[in-house]
């Protein structure tokens, strides 16, 4: 990790210094073309020849399971425990962004209304790989069933054997996901966009994924497959902001818990005078070396740094500058510093809540702006499952208030019919 | 306008029928990227240069004024009443739209909350040529006002003399606008989304345009430009439910209304049996034959359709399936109707409400998906100018009650890491 000071530092130089791994998006753009392609041609033969391919799995089927067709996965009482916990505290926390309709009069005899209506069918993509991640299929899944989306479909690469991985298919069982598509990649995002004969076509895609994952999601949203996507998500980052009370073996295992997700992913510290950097870093260098995924986090705190602030509000406007998707406050009364944070994605604080805790089971969502996108971009909630439609409604009388201004206006843009929808209903011509 | 029968057509023959104008975005792509980079390169000078090809203006000058530096415009007692009018439904609409902040214990010691945040700077495009449209000036900046955003661009091209429209520029002081960008096409998009000496650079670019408006900010959003858009937005279109209450008089004039926007716009009629289909095809020919638009709507008509459906329930299959941007539901009991409706922009319910109080006054917004994107996206609304930031604090028992689960679920996952975050302020290992 670089070390710097603050107060040496033009915004410039700042910027500069947090820089994010670059992303060559034309060049991965030209990668995943050929494959969207293919499997819009081509559909399941296709996804079965890039799941050989880049998977090493020769599913010899078709890639898509119904949940209801595999029998409940045999997981031990804690996984349970656990997956269940999660799941309640998920659902607790997206239930309550559930918004009432709006009613509202503007003007006597002019109703407006809002209601929303669940995104018929989703498309959940669950990375794979190496590891399992059966808590981004929590994150993705929940909101779906809260919305009430009718299709959900989960697409994460097959397991070496061919199966579908028990925690992932014991989370689709619980939120009611009703396909599994087997598969990962470009190929995965393109056959959930444009269907194929076993998978249905989605109108979004949701979650995070590899550079090719999310580069098919962005070349999708804009072509003729007619889909949305949740945000375009790249590497994954966290900001911490340590003052003098907050332990260093802490803040280094949060910081080494963003550094282990990939090496491309980007961790900063901001530290008061009164925090002991030397401790963080120290204890940083220890705690990594006896990482399983040691030389991972130590490719990404190659692109990290340390950064010495003057004081708590200098930190603060670093940070609403960076945009972090994870901020992480262990500062005294972090809950009243939260108040000024106007860009971050998801906010941890105080000094018992590392990031795990939001990466699986306090309730929010996992699923974040990154690159700085937390500048415009929610994270993955409620509202992303639904639209919402407006209602008018006017009465005669709401009619014969709101229409003449109606008909001046469209007089005055120059559209005539516009008027007359008006004027021929109230006589007025 | 083609005439059928749903009965005598399959899904896939209907779907044929209702098939939207083709826009081939690949091509506008390409005519749309030079464009862009030439602005990214080169800044107010390109874009001076593309509204001198494009708009035959030479401003001779930065293409972007401030609003404060402008005088207040003059405009009649009835303009003013009328935008006022306006201003203050949409207004009271949209300030309905403001949500509380979350506050929600998952588990006790386990806090979960919600907070939204404006998004800084934001780029309104109004779609300008031979019409002004200061509705669509109303219609984006309201939001942004009661959002609270700093910075709010409204880009629209120049009036041949290189003014400002005064009922433009009426609207931009009223809502707080504090850039004008006299630009417009697919370099005001440019302008906005990587900034200028002039223009400031916006999070997220909102408004209809033509389709290089809407290539540019497709492949801007899909750009190192990082800025965010509302939606991809296509040619305009009306569906139109009629049933024999329904004035055939008022049913064309919705029609035309719809079709005078533009050549590719598309609209829809949907006539239960008891509706009179040739009455109302014989007003839609009168009442275009005397349009100061009669050549657009017409070349609209070609691309639209009638169809006689055997009750009101086939009607709102039919429409759902189509997902339009603006449904006209002219029947009896509308309201009630308007609740099966899954898919659409904004609803118009009743014989007292057409589509005009929608686009300019009731308090909806008028920026709505089309195309079929009703079916993934919502119309603007208040929240597409914020975004929100989820918040997590545990107390030192919340983490004890909560982190045993977590620690084993980043187990399962192979996230070392992760897992000692929690174990190390828990003393676990």
């Amino acid at each position: 990790m670089q070390l710097a000071s603050a107060s040496s530092l033009s915004d410039n130089e700042l910027d500069t210094l947090l820089r994010r791994p670059r992303v060559d998006l034309p060049s991965i753009f030209n990668t995943v073309a050929p494959i969207v392609d293919a499997v819009r041609e081509r559909g399941d033969e296709a996804v079965n020849e890039f799941t050989a391919k880049f998977d090493n799995v020769e599913l010899g089927r078709a890639p898509v399971v119904l949940v209801d067709d595999l029998p409940d996965p045999q997981l031990d009482a804690t996984t349970k425990a656990a997956f269940d916990t999660a799941y309640d505290n998920i659902r607790k926390f997206h239930e309550a962004q559930i918004t009432a309709p709006l009613h509202v009069e503007t003007m006597p005899g002019v109703v407006c209304e809002r209601v929303n209506r669940p995104i018929d069918a989703v498309g959940l993509y669950v990375p794979g790989g190496t590891a399992i991640l059966p808590s981004t299929t929590l994150m993705l899944a929940v909101p779906g069933q809260v919305a009430g989306c009718k299709t959900m479909v989960v697409a994460t690469p097959p397991r070496s054997d061919g199966s579908v991985c028990p925690e992932v298919l014991y989370v689709c069982k619980k939120c009611g996901v009703t396909h599994i598509l087997q598969a990962g990649g470009a190929q995965a995002v393109a056959a959930m966009a444009h269907g194929t004969a076993t998978c249905p076509k989605v109108h979004k895609v949701f979650g995070p994924g590899n550079q090719f994952v999310t580069a098919a999601k962005m070349l999708l949203s804009n072509s003729e497959a007619m889909v949305s996507i949740d945000m375009p998500a790249g590497p994954s980052e966290v900001l911490v902001v340590a003052d003098g009370g907050a332990d260093p073996v802490h803040v280094a295992a949060d910081l080494l818990s963003q550094a282990e997700h990939g090496r491309d992913s980007q961790v900063v510290l901001l530290a008061t005078p009164d925090a002991d950097v030397d401790a963080i870093l120290k204890a940083v260098r220890e705690q990594c070396s006896t990482l399983p995924r040691q030389e991972v986090a130590e490719a990404a705190l190659g692109n990290s740094c340390a950064i010495k602030v003057d004081s708590l509000e200098e930190a603060i406007r670093i940070s609403n500058r960076y945009a972090p998707e994870h901020l992480i406050l262990n500062v005294a009364n972090a809950r009243e510093v939260a108040d000024v944070v106007t860009d971050a994605g998801s906010i941890f604080c105080g000094r018992w809540t590392p990031e795990s805790v939001g990466d699986y089971a306090s309730g929010t969502n996992h699923v974040l702006p990154t690159y700085g996108y937390a500048r415009m971009y929610s994270g993955v909630n409620l509202s992303a499952y639904n639209k919402s439609i407006t209602i008018q409604e006017l009465s005669e009388s709401g009619l014969k208030s709101l229409g003449p201004h109606v008909a001046h206006m469209a007089d005055l843009e120059g559209l005539e019919a516009h008027r007359r929808a008006v004027t021929l209903r109230l006589g007025m011509d």
